[in-house]
């Protein structure tokens, strides 16, 4: 996106100038990664204030574009606004400490989120063609880890030999902490991967994804392990999940509301009698951060347009004996939902 | 630390209770790993508030504890803490959203990062050995990694394979995205890993560390991969850097302040004209983040004492030509600083 649309940012809010500090939105104003640093966007200029860690590689990087790197870090970029009365500041993303010493310094605060939000979820061309290649090397990694699962691995090295696979195949890291839950562990929905060993007719739930330029991927996909027969309450299980996560793609359509949409996937799996163990919502928000705008859940207000990347992720979980969740990451396109995701299978995959 | 302790955080403050929300302090406060939940610490009890991804998990892993796990989320957080005027949170570790919201509920809102700062610094034994193995576990990873390394591998596949190995090794994962620099890349104090590839005779700076049960480690270690005859002035520029390297290990003592701490590694290298290269502090502390207290910089006011933890990272940046960061994550004891570095070695290897 351009600086001047970007500029929208502020201005709806009524801030003469916008104040940043947060990583992924140094990243998203600039294109260049750092972990410290201010990003001031006036009418006048977009400024990245960096120090010595960093002058060095944003000028370089940012040579040419319409964003100047200036050495500093708080102090220049206070400086930068000094004419300023009123600043934008995305008040879920900025601390409460440095919200007071803006404040302490007389300027006035705006909450410039919405306006924030609703340009950061829908994507340009260049952030979905980001997304796709996150998607592309998550699923590659995948199809590489399969051959290797073996009885007695445990959930750590699954995830170590995983995340290898992604950072080898072009990945800057992973996008969250992989969840790799093998047999009932997969009933916790946010598992901790641990020490536990792979057993010939497990299930095996792997939550995971990676970066690429900060631009993030997710796939939850759920395998059994050789089928020892004790699994037919999993399996019709298994098929109401995927008809829900299906249906997800088939009908949701622009326009409609993140909650009509969860209500897609819900309304499913409460035909089954299922409904009660989706306790999570059907999706989220993806970009620089894993967990963005738009919510599809019961109490998503916004409204699906096209550009917008949200993951869909319906799951059930029975306490104790199994969980099951299956997740692309998606956008929308011509109103309907496509999936980043070509390479591997969603239906049950008995390795 | 027990919980009775930890309510001085919030009393020392002048607050009837804590009420936290960032990631890292509900897991300093329960031990459990989660990414969403409020934990409440009152004169009576300590309440984790687990939505349905955690609850499962967080009933069995506190079981006995002093924690008391509480189905919900924000909504009943915030009713357990109905009969308090004042609640204790962290200024620079809450959002102003949050903050506004909470004051728009009639709650007076008082900072407890300072006490909470005091309380967090001192490491107790059991944090001390979390911290201990994710170093031992970072430094056999590299140590695993060495002889792997080859003419044209890439940096991203250098740091992919010290990541499977401090993965397959226990880690839980990075403790930040690892900085792998070969050549002039060097130069950039916090270079972004990318594809260059390692020739005969290029620097190699690896900035690396993982995780056990959230705490991190902190290392950097900066080789040479063959020798090539044309880095006199680094080799004499690394003999400076780790001159100033040990003399904090040996000087540095409980009672001085981070920064003379900083002016210790500051002053040596101030001898050999090299001062105006060392563009960054000399450390900082490490814990459940990554980024701690105490601070050892120009600006660290904190005073050193036993049970902290924080790195000594001395390093020298010539613009385009090279780059020499040398850093063990310490801790003092006895009043004397400690390293929990015994395995790879600090003097110059050339591979």
């Amino acid at each position: 996106m351009l600086q001047a649309e970007k500029r929208k940012i502020y201005r709806e809010a009524g801030a003469d100038a916008l104040f940043l500090e947060a990583d992924h939105l140094r990243r998203y104003f600039t294109g260049f990664y750092s972990t410290d640093g201010y990003v001031v966007l006036t009418d006048e200029k977009c400024l990245f204030f960096a120090d010595p860690r960093y002058f060095e590689a944003a000028e370089k990087a940012l040579k040419g574009s319409d964003v100047t790197v200036v050495a500093g870090a708080y102090k220049e970029a206070i400086e930068a606004v000094k004419d300023c009365k009123t600043l934008g500041v995305p008040f879920p993303l900025v601390t409460l400490s440095s919200a007071e010493a803006l404040r302490e310094k007389g300027f006035m605060l705006v909450d410039c989120m919405p306006a924030l939000k609703n340009a950061m979820e829908v994507k340009t061309e260049r952030e979905l063609s980001l997304i796709q290649k996150a998607c592309d090397i998550a699923e590659d990694a995948l199809l590489l880890l399969l051959p290797e699962l073996k009885e007695g691995m445990t959930e750590n090295e699954t995830a170590a030999l995983l995340e290898y696979n992604m950072r080898k195949l072009g990945a800057s890291g992973v996008s969250f902490d992989t969840i790799v839950a093998f047999g009932a562990n997969s009933s916790v929905p946010h598992h901790e991967t641990g020490e536990t060993k792979l057993k010939f007719g497990d299930i095996v739930l792997i939550d995971f994804g990676c970066k690429v330029e900060g631009y993030c991927s997710d796939c939850t996909r759920t395998f059994l392990f050789g089928d020892d027969g004790k699994h037919e309450q999993f399996k019709k299980a298994y098929e109401e999940v995927l008809k829900a996560h299906e249906l997800v793609k088939e009908t949701v359509k622009a326009g409609m509301t993140g909650r009509e949409a969860d209500e897609v996937a819900r309304g499913s799996l409460r035909k089954a009698g299922l409904d009660g163990y989706f306790t999570h919502s059907l999706g989220h928000g993806i970009g620089l951060m894993i967990h963005e705008f738009p919510t599809l859940s019961p109490r998503g207000e916004e409204v699906l347009q096209d550009g917008m990347v949200f993951s869909d992720e319906p799951g059930v979980y029975l306490a104790g004996k199994y969980g099951i969740r299956i997740e692309d990451s998606c956008f929308m396109k011509g109103g309907k939902v496509c999936t980043f995701m070509h390479k591997t299978d969603r239906k049950l995959i008995i390795l």
